[in-house]
């Protein structure tokens, strides 16, 4: 991409109602626009980091065997009536009328869409297990939303539904999703703890919480750090100092965000849309179910909290919208601007996410702030001196040392190590 | 894809409403699943076609330098206010509050959104022109949706707009879109014409619909063979026999679906949303803007529509939801089925979209009949009498001849040809 023809204009001030690091910096990125409270458009670079993630979860969900399916945004009163959810959900749904008087929720979530969708495709042990995953937006009339993309009103999606014959088989593929999730987050570059929390009123079981944590996080997490016990505070009493009841160790306590959660259902929705199959005895049984999500744009934000210092965001590589910046010091230099151009078309074919700096009436250091602040993990700088050597300059976003490589070699590069 | 892990169910009738065929056809080769009156979840097999469709746009979309955002459905009144649309627009919106009592609409469309979201990022002719587009979901209070995806209130659609500093850009910018959007129908196995048509209050000048000529369509085009000229009949009077004014044909009269549409919008949203830019000589001028429409369901529609025998639907190659389908004939064979599994495995590596239908308890006619009304390009058919010639047979879904090909050279065949 050439820089010159990118839609964003970064910001020196962020707004004044943002406290979150996150919002503040994708603000000044324009990364996002906000239309409304609690209501965000993604530009092209935001954009970018949202397919880029997308992707990541799309990769992981198929090797689960996840199919992928796209459910309606517009769901007819019937479906939330038959989980009775339809008062009861919090926040609450989204309520509209059509021409005909008739009404409608907008999805908060699909358990009723897809467990009615499966009813009529599920007969026999032999259609199960499946697993069925969308990537969609879901809308949740909060009373409060703040800290830009972490908590919104509209948002896009991933949830993930599975079906099972029994307990076992949903207890195997539980923990397979719960390894999927660890390495989705490990690319997109979080430590997070799986930590059991309440239900939420989507379960009546204990369910599991995927928490990044950081400062800015709305939970409270309970956690050991030697052998694993996790909880959120909701479902666990907890005085400072106490010891971890497994392994007798001292308990941390810390804030963190929810970027994914995983739910065993049960039979609930199965009873309520009478998704049945007939096993191998031709026994009548309810299918056992259970829902995974991971909002894309609370995970965006989670990242930002995590990975950025004073002067920006520093995104981990498979995330950033472009993966390398050729940044031309003196443009107006003949030799550089030709270096750096063949750079860019060497590089578009090789690297595909880079961005040239094309433009001429930029200074330098204002060029490198706005690389630093859109938070792209490697510069390649070209200047008369680096050419001088016959070389370019490499330089890393997070801080490790640049280095000097000789042009021929700059593409061949290992970015990814 | 293993076909016995793919989440479908064919069946044999079509719901009694249907009328259309691309209706009977998507719900009988469960590609959808109707959740409500004109509202459609997408199923493995449909959203694969949905997906290759939405690609073809998007290379397309990024080769006319076209960058794509992600706007929000939920929109505050205070911008349909601006544009002055909030009560005028046809069919209406939905509308919805939200806890605070705030009015929203579910976008139908997105002039708003963007002049709004452009209005920040505009000040001078530098920064002009660009283009954004989405591929994103609408929602439309229709009174009257039939024909399964031809007309629903909740769809996905791609829709670009671009912006210009004069008249002259824009009309050039315009032509290479209608050039793009002919490479993307012919891309989908669509002949259309491009037609002259009223505004629909989108503007008051004409705009031009891409239109494929096919029983079923809403629209009445009168067009020329011979000279191009074709316009809606909403513009244009006529009566049997009429001659072109153009060129003296004899004109005809047809029936088209609407598969895309292109708008000119002069300065009209600029107008509402004070998008403004400093020309060369400092002057304020108001950006030109069009936008640019597909609607990505009933594009899958009218493929089928065009694209179907008494057996099924034959999908176009590129927007299959796989190219090639193995049928293995004798599946308890031994050696058959030991092929069948290798050309799978090698497939997936070269062709990559490949079903396997790997099912036992399903005859041979089953198979061929499910594969047919599928509609998948190519089937590799593998038997004991074709592996006693150490072949497999290559079968065109639209009917042309097999013909019998080495195993060796079956994944090196040529599909695309």
């Amino acid at each position: 991409m050439l820089q010159s023809k990118l839609f964003y204009k970064t910001k020196k001030l962020a707004p004044k109602e943002a406290t979150a690091i996150s919002h503040k910096l994708l603000y000044r990125g324009d990364f996002i626009d906000q239309l409304g409270s609690g209501i965000y458009s993604f530009l092209p670079l935001g954009w970018m980091v949202h397919q880029n993630i997308s992707n990541i979860i799309r990769q992981e969900m198929s090797a689960l065997g996840g199919q992928e399916v796209f459910l309606p945004a517009m769901h007819p009163r019937s479906v939330w009536q038959k989980s009775d959810r339809w008062d009861k959900m919090k926040p609450p749904l989204f309520k509209l009328k059509d021409s005909h008087k008739k009404d409608f929720a907008l999805g908060s979530t699909h358990e009723e869409v897809i467990s009615q969708l499966a009813s009529s495709r599920v007969a026999s042990y032999k259609d199960l297990p499946f697993a069925l995953f969308q990537i969609q937006s879901k809308f949740r009339n909060e009373i409060r939303y703040t800290g830009g993309l972490l908590r919104t009103r509209e948002f896009i999606m991933k949830d993930l539904y599975s079906f099972h014959a029994d307990q076992a088989d949903f207890e195997k593929y539980y923990e397979k999703v719960a390894k999927a999730y660890f390495k989705i987050f490990k690319r997109c570059g979080l430590k997070v703890l799986r930590v059991k929390a309440s239900g939420e009123g989507f379960t009546n079981d204990f369910t599991d919480e995927f928490q990044a944590i950081t400062p800015i996080g709305e939970d409270s997490i309970i956690y050991c750090e030697k052998c694993g016990f996790a909880k959120n505070k909701e479902i666990f009493e907890y005085n400072d100092g106490d010891k971890c009841p497994e392994c007798k160790s001292l308990l941390k306590k810390e804030r963190g965000i929810e970027v994914g959660n995983i739910f065993p259902l049960g039979d609930k929705y199965s009873k309520s849309f009478d998704l049945k199959f007939k096993d191998e005895l031709g026994k009548e049984k309810f299918v056992i179910m259970a829902s995974y999500g991971i909002g894309v744009g609370r995970l965006i934000s989670t990242i930002v909290e995590v990975h950025n210092d004073d002067k920006g965001i520093i995104w981990p590589k498979e995330v950033a919208p472009f993966l390398v910046h050729i940044v031309p010091v003196e443009i107006n230099d003949n030799k550089v601007e030709k270096t750096a151009k063949k750079l860019y078309d060497n590089g578009q074919e090789k690297i595909k996410r880079v961005i040239y700096d094309d433009r001429r009436n930029v200074s330098t250091g204002e060029k490198f702030a706005e690389s630093d602040l859109l938070g792209i993990p490697f510069k390649i700088i070209i200047s008369k001196k680096t050419l001088e050597k016959d070389s370019v300059e490499i330089e890393q976003r997070d801080g490790k040392k640049s280095q000097l490589i000789k042009i021929k070699d700059a593409m061949n590069f290992n970015f990814y190590v």
